[in-house]
């Protein structure tokens, strides 16, 4: 049966379809969107239609951004020849917030998996191999998940470019800043220990 | 440091506004939505837009709908006479996906709060025992929340509708179906076992 006005019913089961939104959390965000009808749920609306008409892949290296080419595949300031690759958009943000990568960026768009059967076409390893060749890179940086699935697609992609004769690096594992040990799985602890460093 | 275009930035904190999301998790739901343009973003664009011109409170009951009166109080199939009191619409809609009452609803608003400093007039109270009088009302049902701030207001109520010579009663307090004894905090069972049954 249906409890509210038929708008209504539709806009939660559409914010119910948001990751991290069940339906009970839908209808809360929806109660609070209309109560707050001026100053959250107009602003919201025109915000989504905003992006909607605006957003896009980049052609080059799949950020998204509203242009062809992304900011960062266009800037001057970003250093030649230093990319970095990462599974998707998400990630790249991560690595923003961090502020310390100069280079340039490939965002693959998922990772290999033989159960969801995800090929490297489907990613956009093709474009990584030529980009590699025309943009003249000489690093490569892996920055993809501590996963089996991202440490295979590493894996995949480092035998891809070995004949290419550059650098291909990936993410340092090991002891998050502020992490304590008590708290990290066997495996962390593990990676941190076979990688330690003279002080 | 903005990691993203300025129009996907301002969805993002939009959205992180929202019960339920945080900077993170709007974050993610952007993206989805970005991905999603056709199946999910524009539709929940529009579904917005299509709410914020229609949604209104109901003037009789404080209920959300489409009309100046809400369906539930212009409706000729609930039974006149049964006023069922709840703190704000989404315990109406849980009433009413329960599906068993078949009266009308006064939404409150809120509960009495010293600390928040909302007395009966912020509520919707001087209303209901107006309806009270000009409806016929004959019984009360007292919906609140088992908060202290929702029992406060219960009894607040119950006082104001004491002279007007009608019967108040409240939900039933006790173990929840399908709930066990083992993970029950001691006030419900001390509430179930006071309130027992023969069988």
């Amino acid at each position: 049966m249906s409890e509210a006005p038929k708008d209504i019913e539709d806009l939660v089961a559409l914010m119910a379809r948001l990751p991290g939104l069940g339906p009970r959390s839908a209808r809360r965000a929806v109660l609070k969107l209309i109560k707050k009808r001026a100053l959250l749920l107009i602003p919201l609306a025109d915000a989504m239609q905003a992006v909607a008409a605006t957003a896009r892949e980049c052609l080059t290296c799949g950020n998204i951004g509203t242009t062809d080419e992304c900011d960062i595949c266009t800037s001057s300031k970003r250093a030649n020849g230093e990319l970095c690759i990462v599974e998707d958009v998400a990630d790249l943000w991560a690595m923003e917030r961090a502020g310390i990568f100069k280079g340039r960026y490939h965002v693959l768009g998922g990772t290999l998996s033989a159960l969801d059967d995800v090929g490297p076409d489907e990613l956009r390893i093709p474009q990584l191999t030529r980009r590699v060749q025309e943009e003249g890179v000489t690093e490569v940086i892996l920055a993809l998940n501590a996963t089996i699935d991202g440490q295979t697609t590493a894996h995949y992609i480092a035998d891809q470019l070995d004949p290419m004769g550059l650098t291909v690096t990936s993410l340092a594992q090991g002891v998050p800043i502020g992490g304590e040990l008590d708290y990290l799985d066997d495996g962390t602890i593990s990676a941190a220990l076979r990688a330690r460093k003279a002080l």
